[in-house]
Protein backbone atom coordinates (compact mmCIF):
# COMPACT_ATOMS: atom_id res chain seq x y z
CA UNK A 1 0.00 0.00 0.00
CA UNK A 2 0.97 3.36 -0.99
CA UNK A 3 -0.25 6.12 1.75
CA UNK A 4 0.14 9.94 0.10
CA UNK A 5 0.90 12.14 3.12
CA UNK A 6 2.23 14.60 4.68
CA UNK A 7 3.75 15.33 7.77
CA UNK A 8 1.83 17.47 8.92
CA UNK A 9 -1.63 16.99 8.13
CA UNK A 10 -3.95 15.63 10.71
CA UNK A 11 -5.79 13.43 8.52
CA UNK A 12 -3.21 11.94 7.21
CA UNK A 13 -1.67 11.36 10.76
CA UNK A 14 -5.24 9.55 11.49
CA UNK A 15 -4.32 6.79 8.71
CA UNK A 16 -0.91 6.36 9.81
CA UNK A 17 -2.16 5.43 13.06
CA UNK A 18 -5.04 2.67 11.77
CA UNK A 19 -2.33 1.51 9.21
CA UNK A 20 0.39 0.60 12.01
CA UNK A 21 -2.42 -0.10 14.43
CA UNK A 22 -2.88 -3.06 12.08
CA UNK A 23 0.32 -3.94 11.44
CA UNK A 24 -0.36 -3.04 7.80
CA UNK A 25 3.24 -2.20 6.05
CA UNK A 26 2.77 0.75 3.90
CA UNK A 27 5.21 3.34 1.90
CA UNK A 28 4.57 6.73 2.34
CA UNK A 29 4.77 9.33 -0.74
CA UNK A 30 4.94 12.75 0.46
CA UNK A 31 2.98 15.36 -1.00
CA UNK A 32 4.19 18.80 0.13
CA UNK A 33 1.23 21.15 1.28
CA UNK A 34 3.57 23.75 0.64
CA UNK A 35 5.88 23.74 -1.79
CA UNK A 36 5.46 25.13 -4.84
CA UNK A 37 2.14 26.32 -4.57
CA UNK A 38 0.99 23.07 -3.10
CA UNK A 39 2.13 19.84 -4.78
CA UNK A 40 -1.35 18.18 -4.16
CA UNK A 41 -2.74 20.79 -6.51
CA UNK A 42 -0.01 19.59 -9.25
CA UNK A 43 -0.82 17.12 -12.61
CA UNK A 44 0.79 14.39 -10.60
CA UNK A 45 -1.14 14.16 -7.55
CA UNK A 46 -4.27 15.39 -8.84
CA UNK A 47 -4.26 12.22 -11.24
CA UNK A 48 -4.09 10.01 -8.30
CA UNK A 49 -6.95 12.22 -6.04
CA UNK A 50 -8.97 15.11 -7.37
CA UNK A 51 -9.89 16.64 -4.55
CA UNK A 52 -6.39 17.60 -4.29
CA UNK A 53 -6.82 17.16 -0.57
CA UNK A 54 -4.36 14.97 1.76
CA UNK A 55 -4.15 11.36 2.53
CA UNK A 56 -5.01 9.35 0.02
CA UNK A 57 -4.02 5.33 0.17
CA UNK A 58 -3.51 3.34 -3.07
CA UNK A 59 -4.16 -0.63 -2.57
CA UNK A 60 -3.80 -2.96 -5.60
CA UNK A 61 -4.37 0.00 -8.31
CA UNK A 62 -7.28 1.20 -6.15
CA UNK A 63 -7.11 5.04 -4.85
CA UNK A 64 -8.88 5.47 -1.96
CA UNK A 65 -9.69 9.33 0.04
CA UNK A 66 -11.02 10.65 3.27
CA UNK A 67 -9.46 9.62 6.38
CA UNK A 68 -12.28 7.84 8.01
CA UNK A 69 -13.38 6.02 4.87
CA UNK A 70 -9.94 4.76 5.01
CA UNK A 71 -9.55 3.80 8.70
CA UNK A 72 -13.04 2.49 8.19
CA UNK A 73 -12.09 0.31 4.84
CA UNK A 74 -8.63 -0.76 7.04
CA UNK A 75 -11.04 -2.11 10.08
CA UNK A 76 -13.16 -4.00 7.66
CA UNK A 77 -10.10 -5.55 5.44
CA UNK A 78 -7.79 -6.24 8.58
CA UNK A 79 -10.46 -7.09 11.30
CA UNK A 80 -8.00 -6.94 14.03
CA UNK A 81 -7.42 -5.05 16.21
CA UNK A 82 -11.17 -3.64 15.99
CA UNK A 83 -11.38 0.26 15.76
CA UNK A 84 -15.31 0.23 16.21
CA UNK A 85 -17.01 -1.38 19.51
CA UNK A 86 -19.23 -4.43 18.78
CA UNK A 87 -22.70 -2.63 19.38
CA UNK A 88 -24.22 -0.05 16.75
CA UNK A 89 -24.68 2.26 20.12
CA UNK A 90 -21.10 2.28 20.72
CA UNK A 91 -20.16 2.05 17.10
CA UNK A 92 -22.21 5.52 17.00
CA UNK A 93 -20.75 6.84 19.71
CA UNK A 94 -17.10 6.39 18.67
CA UNK A 95 -17.78 7.72 15.36
CA UNK A 96 -19.83 10.79 16.34
CA UNK A 97 -16.66 11.47 18.29
CA UNK A 98 -14.50 11.12 15.71
CA UNK A 99 -16.87 13.15 13.53
CA UNK A 100 -17.53 15.89 15.83
CA UNK A 101 -13.34 16.49 15.03
CA UNK A 102 -13.23 15.91 11.50
CA UNK A 103 -16.38 17.79 10.65
CA UNK A 104 -16.46 20.38 13.05
CA UNK A 105 -13.04 21.30 14.21
CA UNK A 106 -10.71 19.99 11.76
CA UNK A 107 -12.29 21.51 8.36
CA UNK A 108 -12.35 24.82 9.70
CA UNK A 109 -8.05 24.95 10.27
CA UNK A 110 -6.89 23.55 8.12
CA UNK A 111 -4.08 24.79 5.84
CA UNK A 112 -6.13 25.56 2.46
CA UNK A 113 -9.47 27.47 4.72
CA UNK A 114 -6.61 29.35 6.88
CA UNK A 115 -4.74 30.54 3.71
CA UNK A 116 -8.13 31.33 1.65
CA UNK A 117 -9.33 34.28 4.72
CA UNK A 118 -5.90 35.90 4.65
CA UNK A 119 -5.60 35.74 0.76
CA UNK A 120 -9.22 35.93 -0.80
CA UNK A 121 -11.15 37.01 2.58
CA UNK A 122 -8.51 39.83 3.64
CA UNK A 123 -8.28 38.86 7.30
CA UNK A 124 -5.04 39.82 9.34
CA UNK A 125 -2.96 37.30 10.57
CA UNK A 126 -3.81 38.37 14.78
CA UNK A 127 -7.54 37.50 13.67
CA UNK A 128 -6.42 34.00 11.37
CA UNK A 129 -5.19 32.94 14.31
CA UNK A 130 -8.03 33.53 17.11
CA UNK A 131 -10.29 32.26 14.44
CA UNK A 132 -8.33 28.91 14.44
CA UNK A 133 -8.38 29.06 18.14
CA UNK A 134 -11.95 29.66 18.57
CA UNK A 135 -13.01 26.78 16.93
CA UNK A 136 -10.42 24.03 18.46
CA UNK A 137 -11.03 25.46 21.83
CA UNK A 138 -14.82 25.72 21.52
CA UNK A 139 -15.08 22.45 19.50
CA UNK A 140 -12.60 20.35 21.91
CA UNK A 141 -14.12 21.80 25.12
CA UNK A 142 -17.61 20.58 23.94
CA UNK A 143 -16.29 17.42 23.11
CA UNK A 144 -14.62 17.25 26.36
CA UNK A 145 -18.01 16.96 27.84
CA UNK A 146 -19.42 14.51 25.68
CA UNK A 147 -16.51 12.38 26.37
CA UNK A 148 -16.64 12.98 30.32
CA UNK A 149 -19.78 13.08 30.73
CA UNK A 150 -20.98 9.78 28.65
CA UNK A 151 -19.55 7.42 31.02
CA UNK A 152 -17.76 5.40 28.56
CA UNK A 153 -14.15 6.41 28.64
CA UNK A 154 -11.64 4.97 30.30
CA UNK A 155 -7.71 4.07 29.50
CA UNK A 156 -9.46 5.76 26.00
CA UNK A 157 -12.62 7.53 24.69
CA UNK A 158 -13.95 4.10 24.72
CA UNK A 159 -12.92 2.10 27.62
CA UNK A 160 -9.43 0.33 27.25
CA UNK A 161 -9.94 -0.29 23.57
CA UNK A 162 -8.11 2.13 21.45
CA UNK A 163 -10.99 3.29 18.32
CA UNK A 164 -11.55 5.76 15.49
CA UNK A 165 -12.23 8.23 17.83
CA UNK A 166 -8.68 8.04 19.57
CA UNK A 167 -7.48 8.38 15.84
CA UNK A 168 -9.61 11.70 15.57
CA UNK A 169 -8.22 12.80 18.97
CA UNK A 170 -4.58 12.64 19.15
CA UNK A 171 -3.57 14.76 15.39
CA UNK A 172 -6.44 17.29 16.64
CA UNK A 173 -4.68 17.72 20.14
CA UNK A 174 -1.37 17.82 18.65
CA UNK A 175 -2.27 20.63 16.28
CA UNK A 176 -4.12 22.36 18.93
CA UNK A 177 -0.39 22.63 21.15
CA UNK A 178 1.12 23.40 18.14
CA UNK A 179 -0.78 26.79 17.98
CA UNK A 180 -0.73 27.79 21.58
CA UNK A 181 -4.33 27.04 22.42
CA UNK A 182 -5.75 26.70 25.92
CA UNK A 183 -6.79 23.20 26.68
CA UNK A 184 -8.04 23.92 29.46
CA UNK A 185 -11.49 23.00 28.89
CA UNK A 186 -10.54 19.74 27.32
CA UNK A 187 -8.50 17.84 30.43
CA UNK A 188 -9.89 14.60 29.47
CA UNK A 189 -9.30 14.71 25.53
CA UNK A 190 -5.21 15.70 26.84
CA UNK A 191 -5.15 12.41 28.86
CA UNK A 192 -6.42 10.36 26.18
CA UNK A 193 -4.06 11.57 24.05
CA UNK A 194 -1.65 11.20 26.32
CA UNK A 195 -2.08 8.02 27.26
CA UNK A 196 -2.36 6.76 23.47
CA UNK A 197 1.02 8.48 22.81
CA UNK A 198 2.76 5.82 24.91
CA UNK A 199 1.64 3.27 22.37
CA UNK A 200 4.13 2.69 19.37
CA UNK A 201 1.38 2.91 16.64
CA UNK A 202 0.79 6.65 17.48
CA UNK A 203 4.08 7.74 18.40
CA UNK A 204 5.40 6.38 15.39
CA UNK A 205 2.68 8.33 13.14
CA UNK A 206 3.37 11.27 14.98
CA UNK A 207 4.62 14.38 12.61
CA UNK A 208 8.35 14.56 13.88
CA UNK A 209 8.55 10.54 12.66
CA UNK A 210 7.91 10.95 9.44
CA UNK A 211 10.37 11.02 6.45
CA UNK A 212 9.04 14.33 5.07
CA UNK A 213 9.05 16.03 8.66
CA UNK A 214 10.84 19.11 8.73
CA UNK B 1 -37.57 7.90 17.96
CA UNK B 2 -37.02 11.42 18.34
CA UNK B 3 -35.52 13.47 16.03
CA UNK B 4 -34.09 17.14 17.33
CA UNK B 5 -34.22 18.89 13.90
CA UNK B 6 -34.26 22.11 12.00
CA UNK B 7 -35.94 22.27 8.27
CA UNK B 8 -33.32 24.10 6.75
CA UNK B 9 -30.04 22.07 8.41
CA UNK B 10 -28.49 19.74 5.81
CA UNK B 11 -27.28 17.71 8.55
CA UNK B 12 -30.73 17.01 9.78
CA UNK B 13 -32.03 16.55 6.25
CA UNK B 14 -29.38 13.56 5.87
CA UNK B 15 -30.78 11.88 8.54
CA UNK B 16 -34.35 12.39 7.86
CA UNK B 17 -33.80 10.98 4.05
CA UNK B 18 -32.42 7.70 5.78
CA UNK B 19 -35.70 7.31 8.58
CA UNK B 20 -37.68 7.64 5.95
CA UNK B 21 -36.00 4.96 3.61
CA UNK B 22 -35.85 2.48 6.33
CA UNK B 23 -39.45 3.01 7.34
CA UNK B 24 -38.41 3.96 11.01
CA UNK B 25 -41.42 5.73 12.27
CA UNK B 26 -40.21 8.92 14.19
CA UNK B 27 -41.46 12.19 15.54
CA UNK B 28 -39.86 15.52 14.77
CA UNK B 29 -38.90 17.64 17.93
CA UNK B 30 -37.98 21.21 15.95
CA UNK B 31 -35.46 22.82 17.15
CA UNK B 32 -35.29 26.51 16.06
CA UNK B 33 -31.68 27.71 15.24
CA UNK B 34 -31.91 31.11 15.03
CA UNK B 35 -35.33 32.40 17.34
CA UNK B 36 -33.94 34.19 20.37
CA UNK B 37 -30.51 33.47 19.70
CA UNK B 38 -30.69 29.72 18.55
CA UNK B 39 -32.52 26.86 20.91
CA UNK B 40 -29.87 24.85 20.30
CA UNK B 41 -27.81 26.36 22.88
CA UNK B 42 -30.82 26.94 25.39
CA UNK B 43 -30.43 24.41 29.01
CA UNK B 44 -33.03 22.20 27.65
CA UNK B 45 -31.40 21.34 24.34
CA UNK B 46 -27.61 21.56 25.53
CA UNK B 47 -28.75 18.99 27.71
CA UNK B 48 -29.70 16.51 25.08
CA UNK B 49 -26.63 17.18 22.99
CA UNK B 50 -24.10 19.22 24.77
CA UNK B 51 -22.22 19.56 21.48
CA UNK B 52 -25.13 22.15 20.48
CA UNK B 53 -25.61 20.93 16.97
CA UNK B 54 -28.37 19.64 14.82
CA UNK B 55 -29.29 16.58 14.63
CA UNK B 56 -29.74 14.37 17.16
CA UNK B 57 -31.60 11.15 17.38
CA UNK B 58 -33.11 9.87 20.55
CA UNK B 59 -33.79 6.15 20.88
CA UNK B 60 -34.43 4.47 23.41
CA UNK B 61 -33.58 6.99 25.92
CA UNK B 62 -29.81 6.94 24.64
CA UNK B 63 -29.18 10.11 22.21
CA UNK B 64 -26.81 9.96 19.63
CA UNK B 65 -25.46 12.62 17.48
CA UNK B 66 -23.22 13.70 13.99
CA UNK B 67 -25.37 12.42 11.15
CA UNK B 68 -23.45 10.21 9.19
CA UNK B 69 -22.83 8.23 12.58
CA UNK B 70 -26.67 8.26 13.26
CA UNK B 71 -26.60 7.07 9.45
CA UNK B 72 -24.32 4.12 9.67
CA UNK B 73 -26.53 3.61 13.21
CA UNK B 74 -29.76 3.41 11.34
CA UNK B 75 -27.96 0.90 8.58
CA UNK B 76 -26.44 -1.43 11.46
CA UNK B 77 -30.07 -1.71 13.13
CA UNK B 78 -32.50 -1.49 10.23
CA UNK B 79 -30.66 -3.64 7.55
CA UNK B 80 -33.16 -3.00 4.92
CA UNK B 81 -32.44 -0.75 2.43
CA UNK B 82 -28.73 -1.56 3.02
CA UNK B 83 -27.46 2.58 2.58
CA UNK B 84 -23.62 1.04 1.72
CA UNK B 85 -22.27 -1.51 -0.56
CA UNK B 86 -21.55 -5.10 0.33
CA UNK B 87 -18.00 -4.63 -0.68
CA UNK B 88 -14.88 -2.93 1.27
CA UNK B 89 -13.76 -0.96 -1.74
CA UNK B 90 -17.30 0.42 -2.87
CA UNK B 91 -18.10 0.93 0.82
CA UNK B 92 -15.05 3.22 1.34
CA UNK B 93 -16.45 5.22 -2.21
CA UNK B 94 -19.41 6.43 -0.97
CA UNK B 95 -18.40 6.59 2.92
CA UNK B 96 -15.53 9.25 0.86
CA UNK B 97 -18.51 10.88 -1.35
CA UNK B 98 -20.48 11.55 1.65
CA UNK B 99 -17.52 12.72 4.25
CA UNK B 100 -16.21 15.04 1.09
CA UNK B 101 -19.34 16.85 1.61
CA UNK B 102 -19.87 16.66 5.31
CA UNK B 103 -16.18 17.54 6.06
CA UNK B 104 -15.05 19.50 2.97
CA UNK B 105 -17.72 21.88 2.19
CA UNK B 106 -20.95 22.15 4.84
CA UNK B 107 -18.51 22.82 7.86
CA UNK B 108 -17.31 26.00 5.96
CA UNK B 109 -21.11 26.86 5.17
CA UNK B 110 -23.27 26.67 8.04
CA UNK B 111 -24.74 28.78 10.16
CA UNK B 112 -22.84 29.18 13.23
CA UNK B 113 -19.59 30.04 10.75
CA UNK B 114 -21.22 32.05 8.58
CA UNK B 115 -22.14 33.87 11.58
CA UNK B 116 -18.76 34.11 13.44
CA UNK B 117 -17.41 35.99 9.98
CA UNK B 118 -19.62 38.36 10.14
CA UNK B 119 -20.20 39.36 13.74
CA UNK B 120 -16.52 38.25 15.14
CA UNK B 121 -14.09 38.49 12.29
CA UNK B 122 -15.77 41.46 10.67
CA UNK B 123 -16.32 39.95 7.34
CA UNK B 124 -18.98 41.92 5.52
CA UNK B 125 -22.43 40.06 4.04
CA UNK B 126 -20.78 40.28 0.15
CA UNK B 127 -17.72 39.05 1.18
CA UNK B 128 -19.46 36.58 3.26
CA UNK B 129 -21.83 35.07 0.28
CA UNK B 130 -18.70 34.71 -1.70
CA UNK B 131 -16.98 32.46 0.70
CA UNK B 132 -20.35 30.94 0.97
CA UNK B 133 -20.30 30.14 -3.07
CA UNK B 134 -16.91 29.36 -3.25
CA UNK B 135 -16.36 26.55 -1.18
CA UNK B 136 -19.21 25.15 -2.25
CA UNK B 137 -18.56 25.15 -6.32
CA UNK B 138 -14.87 24.21 -5.80
CA UNK B 139 -16.44 21.04 -3.58
CA UNK B 140 -18.86 20.01 -5.90
CA UNK B 141 -16.82 20.75 -8.87
CA UNK B 142 -14.20 18.37 -7.64
CA UNK B 143 -16.81 15.78 -6.17
CA UNK B 144 -18.16 15.86 -9.79
CA UNK B 145 -14.98 14.93 -11.18
CA UNK B 146 -14.78 12.21 -8.51
CA UNK B 147 -18.01 10.53 -9.31
CA UNK B 148 -17.83 10.95 -13.08
CA UNK B 149 -14.78 9.53 -13.51
CA UNK B 150 -15.03 7.07 -11.19
CA UNK B 151 -17.02 4.88 -13.25
CA UNK B 152 -19.53 3.67 -10.58
CA UNK B 153 -22.38 6.33 -10.85
CA UNK B 154 -25.79 4.94 -12.44
CA UNK B 155 -29.19 6.32 -11.52
CA UNK B 156 -27.53 7.41 -8.33
CA UNK B 157 -23.83 7.81 -6.84
CA UNK B 158 -23.48 4.36 -6.66
CA UNK B 159 -25.33 2.59 -9.69
CA UNK B 160 -28.74 2.25 -9.71
CA UNK B 161 -28.41 1.77 -5.36
CA UNK B 162 -29.05 4.51 -2.98
CA UNK B 163 -26.39 5.21 -0.67
CA UNK B 164 -25.01 7.35 1.72
CA UNK B 165 -23.61 9.25 -0.73
CA UNK B 166 -26.59 10.71 -1.94
CA UNK B 167 -27.86 11.12 1.63
CA UNK B 168 -25.12 13.51 1.86
CA UNK B 169 -25.10 15.06 -1.80
CA UNK B 170 -28.94 15.96 -2.38
CA UNK B 171 -29.24 18.28 0.79
CA UNK B 172 -25.66 20.12 -0.41
CA UNK B 173 -27.29 20.61 -4.00
CA UNK B 174 -30.43 21.94 -2.15
CA UNK B 175 -28.65 24.39 -0.28
CA UNK B 176 -26.03 25.77 -3.32
CA UNK B 177 -29.26 26.22 -5.20
CA UNK B 178 -30.98 28.02 -2.35
CA UNK B 179 -27.76 30.78 -2.46
CA UNK B 180 -27.47 31.25 -5.88
CA UNK B 181 -24.37 29.21 -6.46
CA UNK B 182 -23.16 28.55 -10.23
CA UNK B 183 -23.26 24.28 -10.45
CA UNK B 184 -21.96 24.64 -14.19
CA UNK B 185 -18.99 22.43 -12.88
CA UNK B 186 -21.55 19.71 -11.07
CA UNK B 187 -23.88 18.57 -13.75
CA UNK B 188 -23.45 14.85 -12.52
CA UNK B 189 -24.33 15.60 -8.81
CA UNK B 190 -26.88 18.22 -10.34
CA UNK B 191 -28.90 15.38 -11.90
CA UNK B 192 -28.39 12.23 -9.16
CA UNK B 193 -29.55 15.22 -6.81
CA UNK B 194 -33.17 15.52 -9.02
CA UNK B 195 -33.31 11.65 -9.55
CA UNK B 196 -33.28 11.18 -6.01
CA UNK B 197 -36.06 14.21 -5.63
CA UNK B 198 -38.26 11.53 -7.51
CA UNK B 199 -38.50 8.98 -4.53
CA UNK B 200 -40.52 9.40 -1.86
CA UNK B 201 -38.34 9.05 1.07
CA UNK B 202 -36.29 11.92 0.18
CA UNK B 203 -39.45 14.12 -0.65
CA UNK B 204 -40.84 13.67 2.59
CA UNK B 205 -37.58 14.95 4.02
CA UNK B 206 -36.98 18.02 2.47
CA UNK B 207 -36.97 21.30 3.88
CA UNK B 208 -40.45 22.62 2.73
CA UNK B 209 -42.01 19.24 4.14
CA UNK B 210 -41.51 19.68 7.41
CA UNK B 211 -43.44 20.89 10.23
CA UNK B 212 -41.56 23.53 11.07
CA UNK B 213 -40.97 25.32 7.44
CA UNK B 214 -41.18 28.62 7.17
Amino acid sequence: MKLYSYFRSSAAFRVRIALNLKGVPYEVVPVHLLKGGGEQFGEAYTRTNPLSLIPALEDGGQVLTQSLAIIEYLDERYPEPPLLPADPLSRAYVRAVALSIACDIHPLNNLRVLRYLVREVGVSDEKKDFWYRHWVELGLGQLDRVVMSGGRSGRYTFGDQVTIADLAIVPQIFNARRFGCDLAKAPTLNEIADRCMQLDAFAKAQPSAQPDAE
